[in-house]
């Protein structure tokens, strides 16, 4: 350990501070209510150093937004790669997303506040981007579900939407005010119900 | 007509504007950045008549979310004596909420962004009570199907939470930043394969 070790931080290691106290802040009190100097002081790092990495508040925001949806991205590739029936790999899936969510929850919270939230002044960014891609992979995995002859032939977008409608439920009961009334496993058994109605061959009683 | 008419709007019609003034100034700039001087202006009154009738600001705003809650309430009141099958039901019961939902879309948008966006210093509401009396609702509707022989027996809360989900989802898309995806016919699609994957009957193929 050389004696610079405590007065100044590896570089990486300041960048990624800022990052996750600009997270802790924007998600707690909005971007608005956010200053620069309050996300210095929480990450440790002087005003400079923020600057230097990412310009301005604005900067931080659209990098933590950037470098998300790239983790975001990942994941999607990473449950991609889960073979089985088509209804196997869509409750697959939504427990990925579903699991990623608990895990940044500060992050996700920070979508929905900016995204339904009162005007806040935060840069532009995409983030129905996210509703998009999963959309995407839903709808090519019903499609295959039909081909396949798993899924009654049926509108491919209604399956979607039902299927997103279970994920983003049990997401928002754990952004609830309250104790979360669903989790993952009762997001499991809600799909399981959406898949009896839409499979070719009924469930058996 | 008398002289006073075009200065002096009758009291009650004051008091609706105020209410309707505040709503849109709330659900477009949000409750913290709405001042009493710019609603007052947009209802066309003077700072005592809201004073009058309101007190404050958080008085006009609490006023606003229980009259809207009470609303709700006669909203469910008449869509509750619908008869038919707890299917028919259950769907007139999204229906009509989701219809109510349209249009009132400001003040579902201001009911998100208080309860998802950042804090904003509104007095507290509680918002969980419209959920909690859907839940209640449509638990009372799905134990009726599973008596009656209309729905396989199961986890109730599973149905309430798989149907609610369609609901929501269907309303949050009225409130997206693109063109609504997913609109009053979708969703009753969306229900109905729910429906088929909770129904004693599976589906004639």
């Amino acid at each position: 350990m050389t004696p610079t070790d405590d007065i100044q931080p590896a570089v990486s290691d300041a960048r990624e501070r800022l990052l996750a106290a600009a997270l802790e802040q924007f998600s707690r009190r909005g971007y608005a209510a956010s200053s620069v100097r309050e996300i210095c002081q929480s990450a440790a790092v002087t005003k400079p150093v923020l600057y230097y990495y990412f310009r301005s508040k604005e900067g931080l925001y659209l990098q933590l937004m950037e470098e998300s949806y790239d983790q975001f991205e990942t994941t999607l590739a990473e449950l991609h790669s889960f073979s089985g029936t088509v209804r196997q790999r869509v409750i697959h899936f939504c427990q990925g997303v579903f699991d990623a969510s608990i895990q940044q929850l500060p992050l996700v919270k920070l979508f929905y506040s900016i995204y339904y939230g009162a005007p806040q002044g935060a840069p532009a960014f995409d983030l129905e981007r996210y509703y998009d891609r999963m959309l995407q992979v839903l709808s090519d995995l019903m499609q295959a579900g039909i081909e396949r002859g798993e899924l009654r032939p049926g509108n491919v977008a209604d399956m979607v939407w039902a299927t997103l409608a279970c994920l983003s439920i049990a997401i928002e009961e754990q952004l609830c005010h309250c104790t979360p009334r669903i989790g993952r496993l009762a997001m499991c058994r809600m799909l399981e119900l959406v898949f009896d109605g839409m499979a070719l061959n009924p469930p058996s009683l």
